[in-house]
């Protein structure tokens, strides 16, 4: 049986194409990508995880129970206390600092993603708010695997090769198949047809913020 | 159809029946209610009427459309541009005045119920709000029924008499049922079977925290 | 004593100037701005109400009091009774139905400022919300008084003339004040110094936010 | 300089002696506390720290920034990750299972003070809720550092001994101060004079909540 992912990717294919086959994502692949484009995405990156780690902590909150509450905070503190220390140092590869990161200015587009996020979920149940973290979380792995035999070309292979390997290693693929089954399990309680439209357009407007968030990266370099 | 309603009656006999048929209310039906249990009622509900129209105002925000938008904001106005003042009204004629009411503390009972009945809101969705509510709106109407030809004796008869009649009135019969048909309109959306414990362990919760509030009331009497 | 949105306004006056005289308003101001660009603007506006009536009853939600309570029921109220069913009729004479605007999707614009009101507020308190509100209310006061002098030419010199009229009229120019003589209240209680960059900040991007709502209009011309 | 703690500590004494020295302390401290007394609040102990482990989730989401979110991560993962593993322990040492522990009724006393605390946090900012923490933080430490010599007599001495140790610990000590810290440095950007009577409100009730919550175990034993 197929899960509530697979379903809303097929029913959102044109918002979910759009984003994991952004432009972004395939000058990455062949090594195109202005530097800038890229530079300025890790920048807004370290601005989403803070507020990714808050829509996690707010999953803890709304949480219906003990276990929902356990996995919720596991995906927290990978967050804090794994991942964004390794953003930090990959920024410090680019000689962006730790002081400029947490000094800079929130970009539209961060700010129109993660408060959504954070809203949906508000405003809704944990399920709303699982929703609306799939197309990042479930997006990702599927860009790495996509391009998990890429090679770009030019100056900035290693690095944009580099991070497709993240996203395309064994531990992403599972942390994003844990997530799919988390969500998988809310809706096993949660998801009716009658809501289920409403549940696909929480989807598909987060993977078009999601597309808007490639589009800054582009939009820095021109 | 039996609707929501009816079957969290049913699965939470017991708790709803220590609720509507409290000795609180089958006191004032005789007219043995002392009368210093009904002053602190009055007071305390006072205080529950701001927090009711707070959780009327996070369904507003929490409604997942218009239509529920509006049905929310319509009960709202109800409570701030009528009730309230009508329960001001009724407070002078026992002699409490309005600055009495302002600055009066908030009963332990008073607080428990209402900022559970918001919590549930904030924490899960529309329904959850809804559900933890009934008991309050619903269990009015049902106690007014159910005492509608009640005759109370001695000094406090008319007063007593009077309250059961607003709630065995047309107008609040009316309103009552107006929000079990939105209650079950949002149920029909958004309830799963196995979602049901979780809904039937806050109607339980609320019905209690209910019954809690009647016997604070009681207890001021001793 | 000037108070917090004179402040404000002086703190951040390119990003107010960038949206109080954004290329949208000015070519509004002199006829110029295409016609698909204020159809698309009058359009997404509509879900824009939505979202600010939901932002108005979070503050009633929030509201630490009863005078403040009410103050937010009184603007809730007159956008959902008002101001929509107004916008309604005004999408009417320009062939926009009622059904079209309950069924066309959400802009990224239009998600990304109304979400940031409103996440501003939960995550903090009334103040922030109100500072998150504030470029909306008191920008389009200031806009209106600008421009009401303004003569468009071209085809849609009354349909801009109107639009400029609403926002210059006494009315507008009263609630407007009211909203910040609010606002200016509840900075008496909850600003301090110190928390003074972080208040500017959620103004800042506010103002970015509505900058970009403009612009999505002009995008739309394209 | 005196803190935010001792200034609502002095300003609601009376509501905090008949907290730190209510006669389940007192009973506990001469060994006289009736065994069921203690047991129901162990039982009940384990649910009011789930909601506390919500109750920092949701610290770490209204944090205005990192260094809040942090400390907020800090006390979430020793509740969840440590204090829940080492109550099922001690529950089992009374012969409370587990799935005893997860199945058994939230008590009124338990709904009220976790609720009240919880949506004292989502309506207000984050010194709110910390102010609604605090007597349960704060107090168990003076609770431990007033009892450190006491010398319970009876067959319940050794464990009403042991309860005292834990909070009289230089560890519980350390953690008590760190949490006061926290809040008097979220005093120092959020706590205006205008604005201390209605934290004091909070902290008088949460403190109300916390004696109700003693009291709930004596009434178990009558």
């Amino acid at each position: 049986m197929a899960g509530l992912f697979d379903r809303l990717k097929t029913d959102c294919s044109s918002e979910w194409n759009a984003y994991t086959r952004h432009a972004f994502v395939t000058s990455m692949a062949d090594g195109t990508l202005p530097q800038p484009a890229f530079r300025t995405y890790l920048q807004q990156d370290y601005l989403f995880l803070i507020h990714f780690s808050r829509a996690y902590a707010l999953a803890v909150y709304k949480a219906p129970g003990l276990a929902d509450m356990r996995q919720a905070l596991a995906g927290l503190k990978t967050i804090m206390d794994v991942e964004m220390d390794l953003h930090v140092e990959l920024c410090a590869t680019w000689g962006i600092t730790k002081d400029e990161l947490e000094h800079m200015p929130e970009a539209s587009e961060t700010l129109a993603y993660t408060r959504f996020v954070l809203e949906s979920g508000l405003r809704g149940d944990l399920l709303d708010l699982q929703v609306a973290l799939a197309p990042c979380i479930l997006g990702y792995g599927e860009i790495g695997q996509q391009n998990r035999a890429a090679t770009p070309h030019g100056p900035m292979a290693a690095a944009y090769q580099r991070w497709f390997g993240e996203y395309a290693s064994d531990e992403y693929a599972e942390a994003a198949s844990d997530f799919a089954d988390w969500m998988n399990r809310t809706a096993d309680v949660y998801l009716t047809e009658a809501r289920y439209s409403n549940v696909r357009r929480i989807f598909s407007q987060a993977t078009r913020l999601e597309a808007d968030f490639w589009q800054m990266g582009l939009n820095a370099a021109d």
